[in-house]
């Protein structure tokens, strides 16, 4: 099976309480990309880049046989950039810098060898763009993941509407899962947002971990209880690119096997947030994954019987 | 094995969004005692009322085998009276009345038939209090389970030191942690707190669940999501109750059994938040609580091997 993921690719310049970095390598697809790669999924990008993007971050990219043909480059462009800084707790950020550049205009193409892609995954982004993306697949996916925020609820809400009735599994936040649906009950929430659309619905909590909603069943997980985030950059974006790569590697979009996506994409953002943007995620091993998928196991495992 | 559990037994008026209530039976040691009655461990409790005070609730704690003879009526004086309203979330709550009555100066009475209780369970209460329960048992019970909160680390920050020495458990809530141990990560708040002197370590998250701490080891169980939370009064008590009456009633103070009592002590206040006070937790029947712990085992088990 082909994981198709759109979504930026960038540059970010953060600051914790720990360091601050100048301009790394960031952006949703990336992410999604690495998680995928450590999982040996079959994936592709689809993003825009400028002129002034390192061929180093391209190299490492392909390095991890990730399909990089449709990222765009835009010789006259510049890179999509942000930069932030988190406040002490890590639970929240400020924005310091958005800079769209070639993001502003960017009209997504579908290389071929991916247009039949099983699984898609809308990496958060323009509600446009996402639509975009999913009419020019030469088929419909199998499944339809989306990850979306609350910028495009104040800003495009109808277009977001229009995303939202074509996807399969939707993943936000508690409180952007709030404002979606005006419910403050996150089981009554799901419930307004399944009638929008999906049928699997994903809540992430960070550091209280995920529910995932579907049927009427709810299953949840705890995040993994770490001692140190340094930094949370990219850890969302990290979650639903393990879990849509799971899905894909797997072939198997059964409410039981979501559970299972939801541990893996949460074990391999575990990782993401040990270091800075994207450095820890490259180094991931498959042992390491299934290390971190035993303590999960030691961490909710219990035998009461009554 | 018994259970001996020192705390308020109390009015209470409250208001949610949901309705108000005029005052009604409340009190930390109320919720404890009605807990443990729902798991048919045998149980006293230690509290201190006035004259004021109902025989219709005593005899409906009697009823239900908990043990009163350690509830002292001081007849010429008035019970402890809270009142509190909850903001719309029902994450916060403002207070609006605390009259402290009769328990302005609770000298506590052990009940000889307690003072060998096999577990004690140190409700939310003055640490003196707590202190003085504790050297007037006629023996160390196997376990001492403490519930406390930020009001006392506020105003009595030694004595609670001394009481924390002599624990075996606590439960405190994530803020709290914090605030006892000076760290944020709660991986390292529970590390600071085991040096003060608990084995084990339980930090409640209301809607986000419970985590436990015990050498090195951690278990993480979500709250059961709920379509509404009607009153939220009497929750932690009641986990606390559940918790310390389960572990009691099995006589096994083992992590793996701690595991389970949280459980227990969870799926019990989901019970408690469904009606005002104590209403719904006196109705809990075992086959009831069997159906909820089986709704843990579903919202928590999955099968991913990798």
């Amino acid at each position: 099976m082909k994981l198709l993921a759109v979504g930026t690719v960038a540059f970010d310049a953060i600051e914790t309480p720990f360091g601050k970095t100048d301009k790394i390598l960031g952006g949703a697809a990336t992410y999604i990309g690495l998680a995928a790669s450590a999982l040996e999924a079959e994936v592709g990008l689809v993003s825009v880049i400028g002129g002034d993007f390192p061929q180093g971050y391209l190299d490492m990219l392909t390095s991890k046989n990730i399909n990089i043909d449709g990222v765009e480059i835009i010789k006259e462009g510049k890179t999509f950039f942000w930069s932030g800084k988190y406040h002490n707790d890590l639970n929240s950020r400020d924005t310091l810098v958005t800079e769209l550049n070639v993001l502003e205009n960017f009209d997504p193409k579908i290389p071929a060898s991916f247009a039949d892609a099983d699984v898609l995954m809308l990496g958060n982004l323009h509600p446009a763009v996402q639509l975009a993306v999913l009419e020019r697949m030469s088929q419909r996916p199998k499944m339809v993941i989306l990850d979306t925020m609350n910028f495009w609820m104040d800003l495009t809400w109808d277009l977001l509407m229009e995303v939202i009735a074509k996807t399969d599994v939707i993943t936000i936040n508690d409180e952007e899962a709030r404002q979606l649906s005006g419910e403050y009950s996150l089981v009554k929430a799901a419930q307004k947002i399944h009638a929008l659309g999906p049928k699997f619905v994903i809540i992430k909590k960070g550091e209280h971990g995920a529910l995932l909603f579907h049927e009427g069943k709810i299953f949840a997980i705890p995040a993994l209880p770490l001692e140190e985030v340094f930094d949370p950059t990219g850890a969302g974006d990290t979650f639903a690119g393990g879990l849509a790569a799971y899905i894909t590697k797997t072939g198997d979009f059964s409410f039981d096997n979501l559970k299972n996506a939801l541990i893996v994409g949460s074990a391999m953002a575990s990782f993401t947030v040990e270091k800075f943007g994207t450095v820890r995620l490259e180094d991931v091993t498959k042992e390491e994954l299934k290390g971190r998928i035993n303590q999960f196991r030691e961490l909710t495992t219990f035998e009461l019987t009554m």
